[in-house]
């Protein structure tokens, strides 16, 4: 059995580390709060009407404690990325897989400069509706499927392969995809409207879909992410925009992970699924106006949140807890 | 001296029309509310350290009630303006000269509509800070010219100079402009940006200009509306767009008027100042992103109020209370 460290202890790491942990791989999670918590009291998520538990779980705060294991999968919150060098590349041996189970684009290249010694680096794109309740505590509420694709290459590598082999094995709906990239648009075409319009309006999924000037935005928001995908080469199809639309209102009314994180005081996740974008974009020329306004005014609340501005509800909790992700 | 009826007692109303009977000219206002108090009290509007009363005013309810005036000034919200037939109409004589004194595009017609029997319809631009307080009472704080240009005309007409002379007579900074659109839209590279963004991040014009990714926000919606004004056949220079950012620069921290309106629980302007906007851009084949976000955010707010989400801090006070208008 492969082993795995999950570098971070939200919901994510929680959830997908549990099902590994249940199938019988060695787990280990690196955390930077709540490590005693987690060691006394066990981790439990809440799936489905049944409860996973890791009664002894294996929990280090230095990742230099960590012991060597075959991947290194990155669970922590994008707003982290500057630190990778330091909160991950410790667990990471000479030749391990690296795997960022993360949101938005760039994030590989991030983990990439970080972790040089790695084998390989994966990225994974968790469609998942699970929310952290405390330290080693998750409420897992719905989906949870994990796409598996691999930075620059154009067919699932053996290291791709084998961490969708031990998803699937341990009870996760996982597969692997040859274009990385075009998934990681993909994913956006569904975060860059509802994460960020959730905030800015305090709306849940199904009020953005029920007003009919937010339902069109969302759509045009949609459309401006796909305009720049196809520009940067990934042939996201048109199509994938009504697509979205469906699935959502499909879905139980939802807060998006960035609405819970700004609800909690907590910073945005905006330079994997802003700013990174709107880079790539605005050097394929392609011009995306609203998501611009749309992240600049989310910039501009953020920075009012980690300046102490009174306006906002909740002070800064830090940028260590875990999240919720959808999509 | 021209007679004078203005409709609408909001700050605007009560400033110029105090103004116009300082000078001699008989005035009267139409009102929906507060006529008791205004008519019982009287007018006063502190401006510049001096108070100017007008201690027995002909304050009037019904429209229809008001004597024939040789110029009519529409002086009400324009959230008020599908209702210009009944509110208006029934003051204006045949050949009575109309002065629109709202923001916004598309005003001018709004009224000839609403008043074909007008002699003229005029529009005029009020760069003016001024807040009212209660029913008669208002608050000049800054600034105060007026812009005056006719609907269609190329150069001002005879009565398009009688009201700049009216105007300038009583002490009003007041000038006319041969290209009324022209006119219009420059107001707009202004209003587009700061009045929009104040009320969707909370925030004055120092705030919106100290913050870098604001900054930049104001900037692109101001080339927005000027690269719309100039597909539509409006010569406003691109340089425009520094001139506005260096004179906001300048004033004072200021709370635009559909700040104060958003604060207050009332109606935005939104048609006046973004919906026909971008309409007349769309026509032009331009694609205003960043303002067409902006203004569905801002819709979805305003639907959010006149609904009654307990979210919005102000119950509804109604369309009636008049208003502060900067620039």
């Amino acid at each position: 059995m492969r082993s795995y460290t999950i570098v971070g202890a939200g919901a994510v790491g929680l959830l997908y580390g549990t099902r590994l942990a249940a199938a019988g791989h060695p787990v280990r999670w690196v955390v930077r709060s709540g490590a005693e918590e987690i060691a006394r009291d066990g981790i439990e998520v809440h799936t489905g009407g049944e409860v996973l538990r890791v009664t002894e779980p294996d929990v280090r705060v230095d990742p230099a404690d960590a012991p060597a294991s075959d991947v290194v999968i990155i669970a922590l919150k994008t707003t982290a990325n500057d630190h990778l060098d330091r909160l991950v590349a410790p667990a990471v041996e000479a030749g391990s897989t690296v795997a960022v189970f993360q949101n938005g684009l760039g994030v590989e290249q991030q983990a990439w400069a970080a972790v040089p010694q790695a084998g390989a680096v994966l990225g994974a794109l968790c469609f998942v509706c699970v929310h952290r309740l405390g330290p080693g505590r998750a409420d897992h509420l719905d989906y949870g499927a994990v796409t598996v694709g691999e930075l620059g290459a154009t067919q699932p590598s053996t290291e791709a392969r084998d961490l969708v082999a031990d998803l699937t094995a341990a009870g996760v709906e996982a597969s692997s995809v040859d274009d990385l990239g075009r998934a990681r648009w993909e994913k956006l075409v569904w975060n860059v409207p509802f994460n960020g319009l959730s905030v800015l309006l305090d709306a849940s999924t199904d009020e953005l879909l029920a007003d009919r000037t937010t339902r069109v935005l969302v759509g045009d928001l949609m459309d401006e992410v796909i305009t720049a995908a196809r520009a940067c080469g990934h042939g996201v199809e048109r199509t994938f925009r009504d697509q979205m639309l469906e699935v959502t209102e499909r879905m139980r009314p939802y807060a998006p992970s960035m609405k819970l994180d700004h609800d909690a005081g907590r910073a945005l996740e905006l330079d994997a699924i802003y700013d990174t974008p709107l880079e790539l974009a605005r050097q394929a020329a392609v011009d995306m106006g609203r998501t611009d306004m749309l992240a600049r005014a989310l910039h501009f609340l953020d920075r009012r949140r980690a300046t102490g501005d009174g306006r906002e509800a909740s002070p800064d909790r830090g940028p260590a807890s875990p999240y919720t992700r959808l999509s």
